[in-house]
């Protein structure tokens, strides 16, 4: 890994849905090349049949069992053969146990791989919870297998669209559960995990906006204390540790200013507090032609020693097979793990 | 009363906020005296200033104290006025009891002017609560205030921006009181007011979207039960009613839809999850020069006997009495209250 160019180990997804397109779709993209050396982590006969589906059938895949095997040359696409596939059972759209163990079993490939060095970031794509279920793999998502299989016990989940970028104090658990997670604790580390993701990021002075809880962030007590009791003390003592968080800003306004270059990350303080504004400006449904434009926006684990981001949607089961679905999410994707992985060179070097 | 045009009595709201600046500004556009005939209930005087702030000293400020006394001429603006505001103790984005009370009375006046039928429809300028409160009248907000003085149980505030509309199952309440109010009950009232809203609207077959309270809306009971106990009964009633609601849709999705055309309405289960999507999409911020470009969208209350549409923004104290404050929020609102006094009217004749 002597070369500036860093190495990006991208999982395939789950292999019944849009996954295997995207990645051939992404990497075949003309500027690719100069980004960054990608291994998809998967099955080399899928994604055969995907660069057929996406009308690159041109494009030589090169199976490889070690990272070392790959060839980075123009045309190729390297791939992590897994070999967990059946093709005789395999079904577009469809959830399965095959299906859902393959795309588990990349998983803990890539968290390993990068582990080892021997990739300089991981990007995802989606998988089917129900799938890696059926095939007795009992997680929420990406987000709780990465932090197991590296051991990490502190880490938020970050969207980024364009120069909006959110993390959250809580993700998949119920909104009355996420109003008790709210702690003062909680908040500071979510605040310090921020800054150090702005830093990753190559942001140097990166400035925090921290959410409310409640609306209008509680009018000072009128509709909920959270913000008075766990909020304010969490920004007072990451203050002290000389971060300038800003807030509790009323959640309602604190996007509108983010977009305007207020904060480079806002502090959520649950789901679909951080999720909504992203979604809202980066997937836009044509009403014309029955489709989706954009789905755009990326997934970023912070806090884990290793670099990980995902596209931010779903393994569109509904059109897998049909070459429709939309790179832009994979792309970004790609795009911010680049980034990151050049920073954390720098850094070292 | 027997023209087309309707007559729209539009509060001034906090005399030393942006609400006069943004009256002169709005009534002085061009193809205004082609929408409605409109009066702005407050105070001649503190108006008059305004035109001369905003650079139209040229604009006619007619005094009345009944509607009939109007003179809806090109170049003149009617103030009902109500004649609550010392000129000698008057400032510029401070909060008083004299302009809370004045602003509250003009809010009441509206009410009473449009239930006695002499307008046709009322439109707000923000109002500052601490003032009001410091006036001696204690309300959350114009909502309140709405429901109390026409005797209205069952409402719901609506937020629109461009084909985004948003209705609220609560508002101004903690979000752990929120989610104690999302009950089957209250989910089905807020589903038929939007359905009527809507038709006020003129939207002839509404499509109603109904967002779920947790994360992906529960996934099957997997982050909260909401869903399944209160929200799904709740748009099984109102199905059997004719109305066709569709979900729980996960909340990070459902706005994208709605801009994307699934759904004329969308209802949510709490202030924020409306009140981010509008806002995110509505209001922008201009890094260059430091301003809000836009702060668009309107505020309606829906289920009430008379037509409120609304301002949705504050009463910009930081700006007022220096003529940059933007009336593309109080345009909406008017032209708003214009579409459903005319819907109003085709319905009665």
């Amino acid at each position: 890994m002597g070369n500036k160019k860093p190495i990006i180990g991208i999982t395939m997804g789950d292999g019944s849905g849009n996954g295997p397109e995207l990645c051939v779709k992404a990497l075949t993209k003309p500027d690719m090349e100069q980004k960054c050396y990608p291994v998809v982590i998967g099955d080399a006969r899928v994604i055969e049949r995907a660069a057929a589906i996406v009308g690159h059938p041109e494009v030589k895949i090169n199976p490889i069992s070690s990272i070392s095997e790959a060839n980075f040359a123009p045309g190729t696409i390297n791939v992590f053969h897994m070999d967990l596939i059946d093709f005789n059972r395999f079904e577009f759209g469809k959830v399965s146990a095959m299906c859902g163990n393959a795309a588990f079993q990349s998983v803990v490939k890539v968290i390993d791989l990068a582990l080892k060095k021997e990739i300089d970031a991981t990007v995802t794509n989606a998988l089917n919870k129900e799938a890696i279920n059926l095939a007795g793999f009992h997680y929420n998502g990406h987000t709780e297998i990465f932090a197991e299989y590296t051991g990490t016990k502190k880490y938020t989940m970050m969207l980024a669209y364009q120069n909006l970028r959110v993390v959250h104090v809580s993700t998949h658990v119920s909104l009355r559960k996420a109003c008790d997670m709210v702690r003062k604790e909680r908040v500071a580390d979510v605040i310090r995990i921020a800054y150090q993701g702005c830093k990753d990021l190559g942001i140097n002075e990166p400035r925090i906006g921290v959410a409310g809880l409640n609306p209008h962030a509680g009018e000072n007590g009128l509709f909920g204390t959270e913000e008075i009791e766990e909020i304010i003390p969490a920004i007072n003592t990451t203050w002290l540790e000389g971060i300038k968080a800003e807030g509790p800003v009323p959640p309602d306004t604190i996007f509108s200013k983010a977009r305007g270059g207020w904060y480079d990350v806002v502090v959520c303080m649950y789901h679909d507090q951080g999720h909504i504004p992203i979604k809202v400006i980066g997937f836009n449904y044509n009403s014309q032609n029955g489709k989706w434009d954009a789905v755009e926006g990326v997934n970023i684990t912070l806090g884990l020693p290793i670099i990980r981001t995902s596209v931010d949607h779903g393994t569109g089961f509904g059109h897998a097979g049909q070459g429709v679905a939309n790179e832009a999410s994979l792309v970004n994707a790609i795009d911010y793990a680049v980034i990151m992985a050049q920073n954390k060179k720098c850094r070292r070097n």
